[in-house]
Formats: C-alpha cells, sequence, structure tokens
C-alpha cells in the first residue's frame, strides 16, 4: 500500500510509491563507477592550470608529488571565484519595485572550492586527513562570504555527476552568497520557530530523538553527528546528517566537530560509492545565514540527494515528491554497505 | 549584470544570471525533433493494445482510419488508470501522528489519458479539433477526480520527452488526485489572499494587467487566454498561461473558453515545437481544488516548462533557481517563431 509521510522541518508532503518499489539494489546504475585519469591536461583545476581561473582566494598548501611518480602540487585545497558566476561580485546592492516587478541587482559572490589536486578522488576516495581539509575550506569560505554586508545567505553545493548538473568533473564544491534570503530557507525557519513556539524545543532535536529512538533510518553515527534516510525522504537514498548537539547555525561548529562531521561525510559518501556505483548526487548545507548563532530553535544539518530519479510534471505542478523507496529498506541497504571497497 | 527577480504569485526569488547568457536560438537541441512512427506494435497506449491498460474510464469517440492507409481506432482519447499508481485508488483514507511522523492512508487517484491514437503525434502535432478533444479530457477526468470525497486536490501534468522524465514516449497526460493539499499550493494560495486582502484585488489579475501594459513578455494571445514568459521566469522559456477572464477554479472555465484555451496551447507548444526542435517539456495545471470555484482571490493558470538546463545543488539547497536566459528575449523569439512548420 502506498503511503504518504510528512516532514516537519521541510513542511513537505512526499508519496512512498511502494506499488512502483524497486529494491535497493536496483538502483546501482549499468554504467557503474567512472574511471578518470589522475590529472587531464585541459582541466582547469588540475595542477599546472592554476592561471586559467580567476585570482585564487584561498588555499590550503600540500608539499609533494601525487601518485606514483605524478606531478608535483603545492596546494591540496584551493578556493577560487567562479569564472562564469551568477552573481557579481563588484555590484552594488540596490533594490526596486515597480508595480508587480521587483528587482534586486545581482549584487553577490560565487565562488569555487576545488577540493583535491587529484582529478580522478572524487570527495568519497579522499583519506579522512584530505577531507578534514575540504570541511575546514568549505567553513572558512562560508565565514569569509557570510561576513560580506551584502550577503543575506549563502548557499554551499557540490553536483557530483552529469545528472546532478555538474559540467567540470573535477571534484569540487560551490558557494553562492546572495543578497536574499532564499524563501525557501525562510520558510522552514518559521517551521522550526513554531515548532519552538508550540513545544519549547528544538524540532531538530526532535527528529533527532525520534530517529535515534526508531533506530531503523540510521545510516551512520560518530561521536558528533548522525546520518539518516529521513521518515519522509523525498527520492531514494536522500540522507540527512545533523549535529547531535543543538548547533544553529554551522559557524558554531568547532574544529573537532568539524573534523568529526567530515570523516562521517566521507563514510557516509563511500557507502554510496560502494553500495550504488558511484551515483550522481548533491550535496547542500543546510544552514541559517551567520546572525542565526545562538538561535534556541534552529539546528543546521547537511542534506544528499542522490539523482537517481528524475523530477516530472507531478513534482513540478505540486511541490510533492514520489518516492519509489521504503527510506527505512534503504537506510538499511546503507547501514548494511561496507565504507570499504568491497574485497 | 546579473538581476534577481521576484515572483509575487509563487513568492520565489530568481537569479537572472546574463553573464551566463545564452541566445535564445542556443537552445534548439542537437538532436532535434524526434522522428517516431505512427503505431507501434509494442505501445500499450497504440490501437489494437486497449486490452494492455487497466480497464477504460473514459473515451472520446472516433471513426474512421489513420493516416492514410493506417489501422482503424474507435477512440480519439481514452482515459485509463495508471497500471503503476502512485496512490491506491482502492484504499480507504486515513491519517495518524505518532510523534513526529505523520502519516496519510496512500488513497487516491491516478490516471492516464492517451491523447492521440497517433502513437507519432504529440500535442503540437494535433489539429485544432484534436486538441479540443484533448482539453475537453483534461476537463472531464479533472471534474470526476475531484468529486472523489477522498481527494483535496488534483495535479494534472503531461512530460514530454525523457529530460520531462516520461517513460512512456505515445502521447499523454496524467492526472494525480491526493488526499492531501500540496504544501506548495496552500502556500501560492496564501500568497494571494494576503494580496487581495492587503490591495483588494486578484494577484494573477494585477499580474496580467502588468504584462498587458509591458507587452514585452507576451508569447501569444487568444480571445480569452494570454501566454507570457513570466517576469521571474524559472528557467529559459518559461511560460504561463493565464485566462484573461478571472476564473478561479478550472472547473469554472465555460466550453469556448476551454477550445480556446486549446488552440491557444497549441499554438504555444507548436512555437516551441518549431521554434526550439521539439524541446522536452512539463505542462502542469495550476488548478485550486473544486471548492475553490467563486474564490475572489485564486485565478487558474497553465505552466510550461522546457526542460532545457538541470537543476542542480544551488536550487535543491536553496529552493531558487538561476536562469540564463532574459525572459523578454526569449519571449520575442517565440512571438517571433511562427506556430506553422517553416517551409
Amino acid at each position: 500500500m502506498p503511503e504518504l509521510r510528512y516532514n516537519f522541518v521541510t513542511g513537505e508532503w512526499v508519496i512512498i510509491a511502494t506499488e512502483r518499489a524497486k529494491r535497493p539494489e536496483d538502483f546501482a546504475p549499468r554504467d557503474g563507477r567512472k574511471t578518470l585519469p589522475a590529472h587531464v591536461p585541459t582541466c582547469p583545476f588540475c595542477p599546472g592550470n592554476e592561471s586559467q581561473t580567476p585570482p585564487e582566494l584561498f588555499r590550503i598548501p600540500r608539499r609533494g608529488a601525487l601518485g606514483p611518480g605524478g606531478p608535483v602540487s603545492d596546494w591540496q585545497v584551493r578556493v577560487v571565484p567562479n569564472k562564469f558566476p551568477a552573481l557579481d561580485a563588484q555590484a552594488e546592492l540596490s533594490r526596486k519595485t515597480e508595480g508587480l516587478k521587483r528587482h534586486v541587482s545581482g549584487a553577490g559572490l560565487h565562488e569555487v572550492i576545488i577540493e583535491t589536486p587529484e582529478h580522478n578522488r572524487t570527495l568519497a576516495l579522499l583519506d579522512e586527513p584530505e577531507i578534514e581539509l575540504v570541511v575546514q575550506a568549505y567553513y572558512r569560505r562560508y565565514e569569509a562570504i557570510t561576513s560580506d554586508p551584502r550577503i543575506a545567505h549563502a548557499t554551499l553545493f557540490r553536483n557530483h555527476g552529469e545528472r546532478a548538473g555538474t559540467s567540470l568533473e573535477h571534484p569540487h564544491a560551490q558557494i553562492v552568497g546572495t543578497p536574499i534570503m532564499p524563501p525557501q530557507v525562510r520558510s522552514r525557519m518559521e517551521n522550526a520557530l513554531r515548532f519552538y513556539d508550540e513545544t519549547g524545543e528544538c524540532l531538530n532535536c526532535s527528529v533527532l530523538a525520534q530517529e535515534l529512538h526508531d533506530r531503523d533510518r540510521i545510516v551512520a553515527q560518530s561521536e558528533h553527528f548522525v546520518a539518516f534516510v529521513p521518515y519522509a525522504a523525498l527520492t531514494p537514498f536522500h540522507i540527512w546528517m545533523f549535529p547531535l548537539r543543538h548547533i544553529a547555525s554551522f559557524l558554531e561548529t568547532g574544529p573537532e566537530e568539524l573534523a568529526d562531521f567530515a570523516r562521517l561525510l566521507r563514510q557516509v559518501l563511500r557507502k554510496l560509492y560502494f553500495g550504488l556505483e558511484d551515483p550522481d548526487y548533491n550535496l547542500t548545507l543546510r544552514a541559517p545565514p551567520r546572525e542565526a548563532s545562538g538561535l534556541k530553535y534552529f539546528h543546521w544539518y547537511a542534506g544528499i540527494i542522490p539523482r537517481l530519479t528524475r523530477t516530472a510534471g507531478f513534482e513540478l505542478g505540486s511541490g510533492m515528491f514520489i518516492n519509489t523507496t521504503l527510506p527505512e529498506q534503504c537506510a538499511a541497504f546503507l547501514r548494511d554497505t561496507p565504507a570499504n571497497a568491497p574485497s
């Protein structure tokens, strides 16, 4: 029997369409894991081509050769402005409303975080110390971008694979700082605020308590974080990662917590990589703006949406999703998938 | 300079990223128009295979052969339950909330409207009398589905092409009647209600007045409808079709108005078909539930979203869209594209 499930965090209903259900293992794509070279001479993000990007904003240095006999790189993580930015870093912020035409100037920041000098080492394939540096870079740039007075909100995301919308295969994330608060983010904050006013509890803390009690949707857990398939997951293998401690803003996360987040993220991405043969996915940070620090009602989290299905007219016309898997089955499959390469 | 534009109807901001801009004609895909046979013996929606669908719910009859020397069909439009329904037509409606798990039984209706007996005659290629029959069938099934007491809302949509999420190429639309009101639809009704309370005007009537005044985003106009690219279009060639008269519910549309809508829809789809080489698209009806009849603050409309770009992490993480074309340029391109086959 199909059922509808409500997501208290997003305020969305999802149809869990078990009549159309597939087994989790049916989602491993036929084309399997991508095999890429470690270095691509024409890739603007590969070492040696640093001059092809706009001037560097930030780097984490590195010493030594890449791979056996590979080229030398003097950086491990590199952050540059997006060469084709969605918003203009130089523009002044202005607003105008003329009848029903409301306009804000395209002032904003759009940066690319090049996560590794090695073309073929996607996040799931980095070592623990390497992915910790990547998450450090996320934090540092999120901090820098949200301190620009023109920026009302920053969206940090990564697109892995063509179905997830990437045009460059070299591993990278992006941050877009917008001069307005995205209405969807505000609406989730309002949900959380209403819940807090009604119950005196943080909504995400309550969701966490439910997940830790039920346990059947949990994928993996570390000292400071838990990864689970939400009760009303939008898509097959949709995953949320919540800090166990109540932390409103991403910027309030401590260095040890960040490193722990990086390691759990690696573990989850490896389960997807080995269990589902390197699926395309989007990773997003659901972090409220800077001034949210200390808020009792909000609690940041990260979301991973594997792009195994397509949104169609029903989703566009209703805003609802149809998920053809049972969240509990997806979680069990990922729990049972080792985070290490199959031997 | 990029800019952000606000959509009063949806409450969404969109980034119009002109730095990444493409010319409208750059969107005509390389693979061009699909060439399909008129009849496919293995297609469950082709004449002769009527027994492969669940029992028929509705038909508009036809007499005569299809194409020169083609098979005979005794129907022109046929409506059947979806063989793999997202919701269960037999289920009873029940609700349960247990902690933060809120559940509604998967009671609902999921129908397929087979729009023509001819496999290769997509909506844009039907004659005017044929597309009028299709829209009549939309109306009749929308009416039937929303009269089921378990149904809170019906979403009517059509997925054209693989990128729009279709799995069957034979021209068809779908209606899903859900036992809950989609939160996104409710949120747009709330927007419109707030606008009405503040101004005493229907929001969509006001948007129409703006479009008819500006004229530079209008694509085509008929006696009763206007098609335009919204000021804050989400994607390249995003199109809205509004009835010129204030009509809250789709079911209040008169027979002559429906026929006029069908003819304008055909004209718009032909402009896309010939101007952009048969792009994949989703068509949706933004129609509030049955009980909306007579509401002063709501006004139904149809939306067409060509699937020429992909949503990626930014869209998923913020709910905002990046549109790489100027709405005014897209509208001008479509205005200048004849609705007839190029000679």
